[in-house]
């Protein structure tokens, strides 16, 4: 596909030939020519978005184009490429990621819609693509492919099957299926998976995969049932096993996990590298904010021991031939102009300019263009929860003495396979369940926001809740409202203000709210920019710091306790669910 | 695209965990992995023409396919590639073609079928493609972008507009739009070069270019008029530059000419090889049996400094990606399972085995399969000569006593830009153009064979033809009927029996056809299988070789005096042409 369609080659021969002057000309720079892995001066030349010349012997521009830059020496090379990131982990709405993230040098991210599709379905996807257009930088998008995630495990606002990817596949700006993860679904030719893979293919889109761990026949299958790549590799062996199959691996450096140093270790001993390109999955709005998006993950590559110009490639052309981004990825005559200019090759700091499609959208780190605008949203009320009556729906009910209850645990260790059940007793008192240590227990509540009336309450261990309450509505991957409480009225008290805010995040004590992080759109993100929303999120931060005399690593991730596609315990609004098996297990025993 | 369309996931999927029985495994080999770079052992299952696993780790095939080869640690690689070709040149039709490259390890070729559709337009290109689906390897085609190759200098067959581009775009099998020689047509934006590429954009095809020398902003100009390969580098600075501009350089080693020792001058500095693949262009039968098809390309890169792994790449991944070929190229589960065995990694020879999508087609060099079966032929004789009436149509008439006239030189120099124009006095005889010396000045007479009356005929100099006439339908590009001749009652005898037998090639003396090699299929190919139409033109060279007293290398190259898209002096059936201006030119002078 062609990053700029419909492209008039007429114009564009003429201004190449010196018949039309161009919009724009850049001279005096090092160009990192990422084909044949060169260095050296040139200057380059635009019209109506696409490179007309490379100019490699010295030449001026003629005639003089409309604009013209002194590149002064420093190094021009194509704009970075995300394979793979989900916008609302940004908790910001994709014009303004795209703000963030253009800045640090990406001109064009791949994304998955897959939270708000969860959330809202068709519309929530359509929404995203409408505010993508507003958006800086390219932001291409992949029809979620697995929403819900693991269908019955949990309720969620919306389903998809093949109808709703065929219906998204229409849509501009649409150009495949998004991380396929369920892919026990894939290798045992569950009807659903084969019939969202099958529209994909029927429209010649890119299939994208999410296979963590899996190697062996199982990823031959997978391979053979059509996801073409991974952003969840783990480990060195698995890395070089996926590349030895002909996967394209996608790097990762998000602000919830790492794949680089096992990449380095695995990538050692593979001579060549054409697979690999670069991704972010989930970002956060401060990470985009200081440390940068795809320009970090290569800045972590060449901390390790890869090349200068192997990172680049992995950031550009390799990603562009991934996507079959046929005119996108590399600096040359008939390809679109998404460009950065930087001072050096290390991309720990901000480009000295930044450009997509010819246009300069972003000088010395700050955004060009337009004074900031109100982000567009949707403007629905995505929480919807008639079963929160009052007070006493919250904790655990019993008509018996003593309860043998789960007890989860909210340790890191509990996200690994292979989890023991810990069941112990609790006094029952006036019909309620009794936590005679409210220090060392709370009690989790993932409440069904999407109407069903759904909700599950256990004791949980190890979240260091200390104070009050914290509740969310972002909660993977149907993002119901999960709620941390010692105390039913602060948990009553916080739902009632994630309804009345459309979503977001609060912290509660005493029955009054003390902080709440508004994220009215489908309650996972923000209208504001990312410097507004950023220190939001710190506020925020430091709620849940206080409520856990900053003890749990845990209590901002309460965002995954609830996403059925892990391994170890899942509360999701239905019950407890074992990952590994997806089954239900049991929340008390006799 | 994909090479092996509408694959059965299920099926597949199944086969790779070992719930079905695959079609073949194939045990025992050092798989060359193009992807990673590496050779290791392996072994691979095959089921319905895909591989559904690599087996990596010494693993059985389970359960056992229904065949099993033993690959006796031979190496395994993807069959060749052929980026771009013309069957027509091999003088044998698709099927015959397909049949005798796929020996080679060839499994894929891409044609441009442009000689037949400059002789029978549209249907002459669906025939190819009917003859191609019965050969034993995958023939993609492009729809030829230059027919005629250029227009008003010559009488052909048909003309290409937008609306036959389209039409041929339609069929099964055809892929984007041939090699687009017209290069000043595409810069200067000629309506009809700019509709032929703008139809082959809208399908989302391949734009083949074909650039010799075009460099600067020309080339800048080209490749923004949509082109995006050329095979025709000539200079080792121009394949820098063309590699530098992003253009796939496609190396080429044909039996008209060779590219690869100017690709090993330039190549040496070019530190990243990712956009140069392989091609033969023009290959005759004689050498398709005995010294390969690409095999010999990469055999010839190997005998530079190309490492073994680079070139292998250039003719398998390299092509693949560069024709959008998503699943071909490599060897990796859901991949079309295109492979060949072979013993060392020389190609200096035959592979063991071929097999295109998983079916063995060839083994110990020789094909596998169906007994010969007839050819099909489109069954129109093509020879439509109405100004032949008799002998006194040849040779140059005049009413006046002398004549100046161009003597045309058929040296090889004649063939390169800038050919000073040569005009001699001939005495006039009875209204005739007497030639002194026969052994020193012969005849040229090039005559249109579409129908149109036309001809023309020249005196022409350094041919040698010493003894008879010889006569050709194969004329680049319109293919009209060119005869070299000393006596007009031979050329006369020799056109009548091209058009007795529909076309071809023949050597006439004293009024009698001593040999005539047939060529039914539009002038151009044989139906006869390769040892014996590479026999035919053995004994047709033999008495070419006769008639010029084994002095004259153009005798045979009769079929490019014609084209006048080179450089130099060109003949068509409308008169003379200057190939760097394409004017024509006075073929007397007062």
């Amino acid at each position: 596909m062609q990053l700029i369609k419909n492209k008039d080659r007429s114009r564009l021969t003429k201004a190449a030939l010196g018949k039309i002057p161009c919009d724009l000309s850049i001279d005096n720079v090092q160009l990192v020519n990422v084909i044949t892995g060169e260095i050296y001066p040139a200057g380059v030349d635009v019209l109506d978005g696409v490179v007309v010349r490379v100019r490699m012997k010295g030449e001026a521009c003629e005639p003089a184009a409309k604009e013209h830059v002194d590149g002064h020496g420093n190094y021009l090379l194509p704009g970075f490429i995300d394979t793979h990131m989900h916008v609302e982990s940004t908790m910001m709405v994709p014009e303004n990621f795209g703000k963030a993230a253009v800045v640090w040098g990406t001109t064009t991210a791949v994304t998955d819609p897959h939270e708000i599709a969860n959330v809202m379905g068709v519309p929530g996807v359509k929404y995203m693509l409408k505010s993508a257009k507003r958006s800086p930088l390219r932001i291409f998008t992949l029809a979620p492919s697995c929403v819900p995630s693991v269908p019955h495990l949990e309720g969620a606002g919306a389903a998809f099957f093949k109808k709703e990817i065929e219906e998204l596949l229409e849509e501009d700006g649409v150009i495949g299926v998004a991380e396929v993860m369920d892919y026990i679904g894939v290798i045992n030719d569950d009807p659903r998976m084969h019939g969202i893979i099958a529209a994909g293919e029927e429209k010649g889109g890119f299939i994208q995969g999410h296979a963590p761990y899996v190697m062996g026949n199982d990823l031959c299958a997978y391979l053979c049932g059509g996801p073409v790549s991974d952003h969840e590799v783990r480990m060195a062996s698995e890395l070089v096993e996926k590349l030895r199959q002909g996967m394209h691996v996608n790097i990762k450096s998000s602000s919830l996990s790492d794949t680089v140093q096992e990449f380095m270790k695995g990538i050692r001993n593979v001579p060549v590298h054409d697979n690999v390109s670069l991704c972010t999955d989930d970002v956060h709005a401060a990470d985009l904010l200081t440390t940068g998006h795809i320009s970090h993950v290569v800045n972590e590559c060449l901390k390790g021991d890869i090349e200068t110009m192997d990172a680049i490639r992995f950031g550009t052309i390799n990603a562009a031939r991934e996507l079959s981004f046929e005119d996108g990825g590399l600096i040359a005559p008939g390809k679109a102009a998404d460009m950065q200019l930087v001072s050096d090759l290390k991309f720990d700091k901000r480009p000295l300019a930044v450009y997509v499609a010819g246009k300069l959208v972003a000088k010395d780190g700050q955004l060009i263009g337009e004074p900031a605008t109100e982000a567009i949203q949707p403007g629905v009320n995505t929480v919807n929860i008639p079963q929160i009556t009052s007070p006493e729906v919250f904790g655990i009910r019993s008509d018996k003495k003593e309860e043998k209850l789960l007890v989860f645990s909210a340790s890191r260790d509990s996200m690994k396979p292979g989890q023991e059940l810990v069941y112990k007793p609790f006094p029952v008192e006036n019909g309620r369940v009794v936590i005679p240590n409210l220090d060392e227990n709370q009690y989790i509540s993932v409440v069904n926001r999407h109407g069903s009336g759904d909700m599950t309450t256990v004791i949980c261990s190890d979240f260091y809740l200390m104070h009050g309450c914290v509740a969310s509505t972002i909660s993977h991957d149907s993002h119901n409202m999960t709620i941390a409480y010692r105390d039913i009225n602060d948990a009553y008290v916080a739902a009632k203000e994630l309804e009345r805010i459309g979503g977001g995040m609060c912290f509660v004590e005493n029955g009054k709210v003390v902080y709440s992080l508004p994220l009215p759109v489908a309650g996972l993100m923000s209208p504001l920019p990312v410097e507004e929303i950023a220190a939001a999120i710190q506020k925020m931060d430091e709620a849940v710091g206080y409520a856990s005399d900053h003890r749990s690593p845990m209590l901002l991730a309460i965002a995954i306790l609830a996403l059925p596609v892990r391994p170890g315990i899942i509360i999701t609004d239905r019950g407890v669910v074992r990952g590994e098996t997806l089954q239900f297990i049991p929340q008390k025993i006799d």
